[in-house]
């Protein structure tokens, strides 16, 4: 039987939620995962060292069973030096929204204005905070991410010295500015190396399929699949595993996420098994991230088999990506 | 107040479905239209003589009150010239899907070779029965009807003079084929002339308005509207109105239609009188339908109004563009 081991592998773009969300989703991420960058956007956003702190604690708490490290972020607004400071060493990154792009995202950016936003980016530099970006405008849908890659030119350049990570990187044009400037990485999900639009409303419409940034084109994903198969040293994965109740996905307004956390490594391996790639997998899963962000995550060993799994019609509330359908691959231990 | 007048408004591409659908939904037809080019598309499809004259007599009995004159149309497959001198006079136009390319199309036609196809397509141009065509390939979803354009070339050079009707067209592809051929025209929806991608899945996804051909991108809304607006001589108002159940709309696998019967006068008031070109909604919706497929049909008049309106929740099971808002104008009288 073929089977395949991971070492200590990490989720860097993960959304754990908080309550009774929080409890039901997130051993499902520690139990397979050594740590995740966990995702600022509650509600409130996570903006004070005070809810960081009281956050990761209620995170700990949700996984009492597993070791997993939850790396937290800040939700970027402009913050003054101080406060950077007496925060570094509580967070691996800033993540950045766009005003009103994403779920619970009401509070972020709404204009890239490199004057006012430079005091806290040239303390992130200085300190060393990676900032991380959802990387939308509010054009249309198919153009949002490449319409945004003049803006990640425009932070690249005038912040030289800071680590940028275009999120869940979803077209060629962002796989293209990988290797235009130095301080760019990316993370890619596990979705969006399988699904293009097509799969979201070419047949049916799949509603938990739809995630922002949207599913694109063939030849985006072709362009994601060549970094990531490759392990190019600037991509991490991390899932963007984005939990709803699942009355609020399937209904007339549909919210955006894909849930995959607990399906994530399973289908990271027929992916990359497909393509003869499985000696890369523990780059993109664990080293390049480990490299980008200056970790060591404790010792975790995952062994997976090339054996059919069922994929759960729901965990809790929450119906995961390919609920109720086989696929190729399957935990066999965790170490 | 302003009022705007249409006589003999035509729908010339109508789902009326069967059994207790089309009881519902046909009368909402016949309250405001003349008359409508009926899709073939049940299960099992249109493709007998009796088949064609039992469905007409189930629609006429569901429109009891109103006058509306259902124009019918003939599921194609290849036919012999002495079958379709025999209904020529039951139909208005014989419609062509691609296999498997959306509602109960799996009867289709499932290559486009010119001579198998030539028996049949010679005999409809020779008797002058006009060829509708759903013109999608299975290709990707945003790329679908321009990848078919070659088709309809195919077809226009090699029968010129078969009328050819782009059914239902979303593209600027599409739009500038309509002054290459002289024989090809078109129908377009309303919703094509209001959405685009956007507007489907954009913010929240919204599977009232997810649709076959799916609505393209803002140039493509532009070129619509462009020779919508004109009324260019060789386009028609065609609604698709497609009625689906409520809950085959809001699951997990939404069926494609957007259901505008009730309220596509209303709206289309609203969009000529945004764009300041009321003067050619009446070329639009019905003269140009007139010319060219030669119809005549009998006198109607409905006077609409720029007075808001409120679309219902639902119209029996099935769920309408815009349930619940309100649109900015209303059906004053019917005579």
């Amino acid at each position: 039987m073929k089977t395949h081991t991971l070492l200590m592998p990490l989720d860097m773009h993960l959304h754990l939620r908080d309550g009774v969300m929080l409890e039901d989703i997130a051993p499902l991420s520690a139990y397979s995962f050594s740590g995740g960058l966990v995702m600022p956007n509650l509600v409130p956003p996570v903006t004070t060292k005070e809810e960081l702190e009281a956050y990761k604690e209620r995170i700990m708490a949700a996984v009492p069973n597993d070791y997993f490290e939850p790396y937290m972020s800040l939700f970027y607004k402009n913050y003054d030096k101080a406060f950077l400071e007496s925060v570094c060493d509580s967070i691996l990154a800033i993540k950045l929204y766009p005003a009103g792009i994403t779920t619970n995202s009401e509070g972020g950016v709404s204009s890239f204005d490199i004057e006012t936003m430079k005091p806290t980016l040239q303390a992130m530099s200085d300190l060393g905070i990676p900032l991380c970006i959802h990387g939308e405008t509010d054009g249309f849908v198919m153009d949002r991410e490449a319409e945004f890659m003049s803006i990640y030119e425009l932070l690249a350049t005038n912040f030289p010295d800071l680590k940028i990570i275009m999120e869940h990187i979803t077209t060629k044009a962002a796989v293209d500015m990988l290797d235009k400037h130095k301080n760019l990485y990316a993370t890619i999900t596990i979705h969006h190396l399988i699904i293009t639009l097509d799969d979201v409303v070419g047949g049916m419409m799949k509603p938990h399929l739809f995630c922002k940034p949207i599913a694109k084109r063939p030849e985006d994903r072709e362009a994601l699949l060549h970094v990531a198969l490759s392990a190019h040293p600037k991509v991490m994965f991390g899932s963007d595993s984005a939990p709803h109740p699942q009355h609020k996905k399937e209904s007339c307004g549909c919210a955006a996420g894909v849930f995959t956390a607990p399906i994530a490594l399973q289908l990271l391996c027929e992916v990359f098994d497909k393509y003869d790639a499985l000696d890369n997998l523990q780059s993109f899963v664990s080293d390049n991230a480990q490299s980008i962000y200056g970790i060591c995550p404790e010792f975790k060993e995952i062994v997976l088999e090339k054996v059919p799994f069922v994929v759960p019609h729901n965990y809790s509330h929450v119906v995961p990506m390919y609920a109720g359908e086989t696929i190729g691959w399957s935990i066999q231990s965790v170490e």
